[in-house]
This record gives C-alpha cells, structure tokens and sequence, in this order.
C-alpha cells in the first residue's frame, strides 16, 4: 500500500496542485493508497522525508520507499511499476510533460494564485492561518488578501483567460492535450484548475471556454469532482 | 528534388519563420531542395498551391505533390519519406510541437514583432513596402513601425525576456527541448530567433541568457547562421 501526505484545508479540503498531481498519478497507474492529510504547520510528520513539502509518499511495498515531488513521484511509479500504465512513456512525452509543468507554474498558477488567494486564505485551517498569512504575504507582497483577490478580478481576469490561449487551441485538436488519452500534461494542467476548485466556486472562465468540457472530462475522470468543497 | 517557395526581403534577406521552420524540416530529413525567392507582392508565383501563404512545397519526386503550411510540411516529409529521420516520431511528440507552434505564436512571435518591426520594415524590398506597411500596420494599430519599435524597446523588453522563462527552464535539463536531440519543437522556437536575426542586429536576450548557447547550436546545427544578414 502506498501513502500519500496530502495538504489539509479545513473542512477536509485538500486543494494542493501537486498533491492533486499525485493523485492524478496513482490513479492511472491503477494504485491504490491512503492519505494522511498535513497542515501547512505539521511539517514534523513529513520530517522523515528530509524535506518540508508535500507530496511525499511511501511504498511498503517496495520498502518503506519515501519519494517527494510530484514530478519525481511520477518518475518513481514509471520505474517502481513498468507494467502498469506509463506516465511519461518516451523521452518526448517527459519533454511535453517537463514543458508543461514549467508554463503551468509560470502562467497558470502564478496567474490564478492572485484571483483566488482571498478565497484560498480563507479555507485554511485556523491553526495554520498565521503561516499562510507570513508565507504568501512575502511572496505576494500585501497580506491583505481579500483586497488583492478583488483588485485582480476586477483587473486581471481577462489578462489571465488570455493566457490560456495555448492550452484553448492544443484542445481543438484532441479531446486531451496529448492525443486522445489523458495524460500527465493533462494531469499537470487539470490540478491547477482542483486547487482553485478547492476552495472557491469564482469563475475562472467564461462559460463557454472550450477549457471547460476537458477540465470536466478531468474532474470526472477519476471522480476527482466528488472531492471538491464549496469555499468554507 | 524539392523546390520552397521561400519569402524574400531586400539583399536576399529570408526571414520568414515559418519557412525557416519548412528548411529545418528539410535538414532534418536529409532532404535537398531549391528555393523559388517570392516577394510579398508575388503572391501569383504561388497561386498554384490554391492560397497565398509561404512556405510552399513541390515534391516532384511525387508527382509535382505541392503543399503548403509549415506544419502541413512536417507531416507531408515523414509521410512521404518514413525511412529517414521522422520529424514527429510519435503521438506525443507531435502534442508537443502542436503546444510549442501555438505557445511560440501567442508568445514568442507576438511579443518579438513589436521589438523588431522597424529594423523589419527597413529590411523589406522597396516594391513589397506599401504592402507590408499597410497590412502590418493594420494588425498592430499603428503604420510608425520605428516609433513602436522604440517603445517597445524601452517599454517591452524585460516582459518579453520574462515570457521565455519556460523556455529557460527547459533547457536546464537538456541540450534540447525534447532532450539531447533536436527535434520540431527546437525548429519552431529556432525560426522565431531567425526570423528577428534575418533583418536585425538588435540583442533580444541578455548576453548571459541560457537560451543563446541553445539558439547558437540551432543556428549553427545546419549552417543556418551564415544565411543570416545584418539589418540592410
């Protein structure tokens, strides 16, 4: 059995993207696990690990082997179980994937934080409030963010639908952004779109984006919307 | 033999990036052609192929198989000649030349045009000007293509640099975008900086920037620097 250490939100809301990626992961390679949800403050039960970020997981299968980073997880489950469904299946398919994962942190991410941080900061759990506060406050230079969440929905918004121009035109060729199967590029993309599912029910999108119908194929894919909260 | 309709500027200048991308594609394959040079204002030197758009392939190894598109010539070579080097070896590979040609489009070419359109105005033959200043001018909004191209200099320049960052990170990992080989979407980003190198000196990166190690192995990888011109 794998275990999975999975970022906790209050009320069992589990929004982290690379978590989410994780999961994504296990689920197509047909594994199970169990879940041991952390808050942003009990980096002490993932200390085993050497580092302070989730994911992180361990295979008893495979002695107690403990992997973190979703993407070196994702490497890990290739190796650990060639015979189930690969992840990254030739060197390009890593490349697209490597690819992905860097315009997602770089675009998607660094541009939905701002429209949902309002939402997100209120979805914490209380003991980890102060943590969040601090960490994203450095990083986002206010910690007022309610006031920053408004300001980027009113100016923001269509700047950040814009930029998602490549990923509107990769799916009017497929039904996924590989092909016709769903894939870790997918994989990387859709978790963007359950972190801010997570904790807030804003419209990222206009209505009829043709993102929507593939973020719902997603969402459905693996039943992953049934774990999706209201915001607190 | 393959002959390429090729766009051709004043002093033999050959910037267009999608037929950079189309003599790429040839290289890859081993392939020799003769270029046809044609003018902005030639387009009857193409009405053959049904449309007006370079580049343009005859394949008269094939029974004179004319194609357009640089896209559409990518798939043509592998099909046509599946027993030398294959441009988009697989489902995944050709997703993510698909996602690097939009990415490239939407990012690379749209933010580059500004920085470089005076210096590409300048580098046009006399006879194709009025066609290029009208219909460039039509898609950025304004026919003073030196004064936005200061602008932009001063204004854009650090934006645009910013907009390659996956690009960089890319290639922190291999010598290539796909790894340590170069394949199609090298070629895609490749002919963005040929097509700015055709008509212009100016520095679009950072002396120090990872990217122009790559770009100097692309340019040199099949002589392509030596087509290269300083602005007329």
């Amino acid at each position: 059995m794998i275990t999975l250490y999975d970022l906790e939100f209050a009320n069992g809301a589990r929004p982290s993207p690379f978590c989410w990626r994780a999961k994504f992961a296990l689920k197509h390679k047909g594994l199970e696990w169990k879940e041991v949800p952390i808050g942003f403050t009990e980096k002490d039960k993932i200390a085993f690990s050497g580092q302070g970020l989730v994911p992180v997981i361990v295979d008893n299968a495979n002695g107690d082997k403990t992997i973190h980073d979703s993407w070196e997880i994702a490497l890990y489950l290739d190796k650990a179980y060639p015979d189930r469904p690969l992840l990254l299946k030739s060197a390009h398919a890593q490349a697209f994937a490597r690819f992905m994962h860097y315009w997602t942190g770089l675009v998607v991410h660094a541009g939905m934080f701002p429209l949902i941080v309002g939402d997100m900061y209120a979805a914490v759990r209380p003991q980890d409030r102060d943590y969040f506060r601090e960490s994203r406050g450095k990083r986002l230079g206010t910690e007022d963010f309610a006031k920053l969440q408004t300001e980027a929905r009113a100016g923001r918004l269509a700047a950040f639908r814009q930029s998602l121009e490549p990923l509107r035109l990769q799916l009017k060729v497929g039904a996924f952004l590989a092909g016709d199967r769903p894939a870790y590029p997918d994989y990387i993309v859709a978790s963007a779109f359950l972190w801010a599912g997570s904790v807030t029910s804003f419209k990222l999108l206009d209505g009829d984006d043709p993102i929507l119908p593939w973020y719902a194929r997603m969402r459905d894919l693996y039943d992953f919307g049934s774990r999706l909260k209201p915001a607190a």
